[in-house]
């Protein structure tokens, strides 16, 4: 079994002058994840690579998440490590950098598995988790968008598939330990208040040493509808592999509740997948020494680990 | 197929002066819901026996609900439409009478699937719920509980299975329609802004017309790390009867991670289980003109569906 890692920067319609950005964004996130997974924890890996692209602001997640209705950030975040089932997330955090940091915090220093709001922020000072300004996080391009949304004749579901989703890696590390990790400002212009699939287990992510892990990005109603992740492992238990799995578990979210996304998956033989059913998703795998990465459906380009980019 | 609601009022060890309350309780819930099912919609069932569980002090949802750390009240609820898999949940909500009412609100007149904390609390005023004093939730044998657990010698996770949980309903009603409803106070001392399995759809309850539908109580974080809900429908997709697929799920949530629970659970054809893996579960199922109701493990005592009480 090779240690892998496999990374998405969210499903949906990249606009043209975002698509070098995105795909640069996640290579580069690969990369760092990649490099801690070498003797590495699993977790670890991915909680880099989350982190990593909390930190650029042209994903949706962390700095440049999407406002709610208010103008404002909130945040759901989740890690899941698959060794215990245990699993730490945030949901409607605030002023926090790095929520995935703070999941990984509720799942290593408290018995609960999810704090929400105020709770969340509360547990995040008592862990001297520095508070940033709001308005740090907020980008001129998330203002942009919030604003074209407050157009009464605006669609927000339409909107928010359209450009640019949720961030998520899942990886399983030498010892053949899973674990998976998923970050999101959530959709445009949601209500004050509204937790998406991201920060609830079994539908935002799910790792299981047993069977593999999944972290999902799409519309998060329909993927909770359905609780993607877990469906897709469950079809993974009865025998598909990783790439079946993903497809047939999309194909079940389009069919019943008509939602589009996508998944990067793993099974514990290192066997990964990187499926959606939107019109484009990037993604970026990290296995041996090879990189690979692709945007439009049925696209695996292949890059030495080792290049510069 | 005959209609049939099943209800439960929590899994735990239930104290000897509070077990002939708890039984009536949930026997006058199914009552009242199964009033509602004579010629009407599952969901108009589930959320009638839930309101009613809500309603009734010594049940831990509602009025009744356990304590935070902070001696206040934050609860999480949850219905799920198996018709068209639509769901509505509200997490650590406060100042409200019945979360039950307002989760179904969020589903119906939301495009979300949960609101947590301060949003659901704006949503409720927005569609005119009335706020209530916390104090009005907040029972004497509540106060008495949260103050036993501040003591330094205290195991909350243990005090918490030892006394009553979460409250729950799942039917089908004459046109195969399922449904299932679950509302909690969660865990008693837990920390502010804790989530448990009740918010979480495929946790705390799923409902599909194909299927079947499961409401579980017990040790939230256990049921969160195997998503017990689903679990039990996939059991019951691959053939297994309501009663072995939840029996399966519950032995799975105690050898993956060592949390004891119970679970209501229908099937497509009015095939229901009532199981628990706990020492107690208050429980009591309405089909055809006989009521069912429990509370130890292989207790399955039947009334007239007309008997006064």
């Amino acid at each position: 079994m090779l240690p892998v890692l496999v990374v998405h920067g969210g499903a949906g319609h990249i606009p043209k002058e975002r698509v070098e950005m995105s795909c640069a964004g996640v290579r580069a996130a690969t990369r760092a994840g990649y490099a801690v997974l070498q003797g590495g924890w699993s977790m670890d890996a991915v909680v880099e690579a989350v982190t990593h692209l909390e930190n650029i602001p042209s994903f949706n997640a962390g700095c440049g998440s999407v406002l709610n209705v208010k103008g404002e950030v909130e945040m759901d975040a989740i890690v899941m490590d698959g060794r215990t089932l245990a699993s730490g997330a945030v949901s409607a955090v605030r002023n926090i950098a790095n929520p995935i940091q703070l999941a990984r915090l509720v799942m290593e220093k408290t018995s609960h598995l999810c704090l929400t709001a105020e709770g969340a922020s509360q547990f995040a000072r008592a862990m001297g988790v520095p508070e940033v300004p709001g308005e740090s996080l907020v980008t001129d391009y998330a203002r942009m968008r919030w604003e074209k949304n407050l157009a009464p004749d605006a669609n927000p579901v339409e909107c928010q598939m359209g450009k640019m989703g949720t961030v998520g890696a899942v990886a399983v590390d030498a010892d053949g330990n899973i674990a998976c990790a998923t970050s999101t400002g959530g959709m445009l212009n949601k209500m004050e208040g509204r937790v998406g699939d991201t920060a609830c287990i079994g539908c935002g992510g799910y790792a299981d040493n047993r069977v593999g892990a999944v972290s999902p990005t799409g519309h998060g109603e329909a993927i909770m509808k359905v609780t993607l992740a877990r469906l897709i492992l469950f079809h993974m238990e009865q025998g598909l592999s990783s790439h079946e799995g993903s497809d047939l578990g999309l194909a079940t979210m389009k069919e019943r509740v008509g939602g589009l996304g996508g998944v990067v998956t793993v099974d514990p033989q290192g066997r990964w997948a990187a499926r959606f059913t939107s019109a484009q998703m990037a993604w970026a795998a990290a296995q041996g020494d090879t990189l690979h990465y692709g945007l439009y459906p049925g696209e695996d380009i292949t890059q030495s680990i080792g290049d510069p980019n």
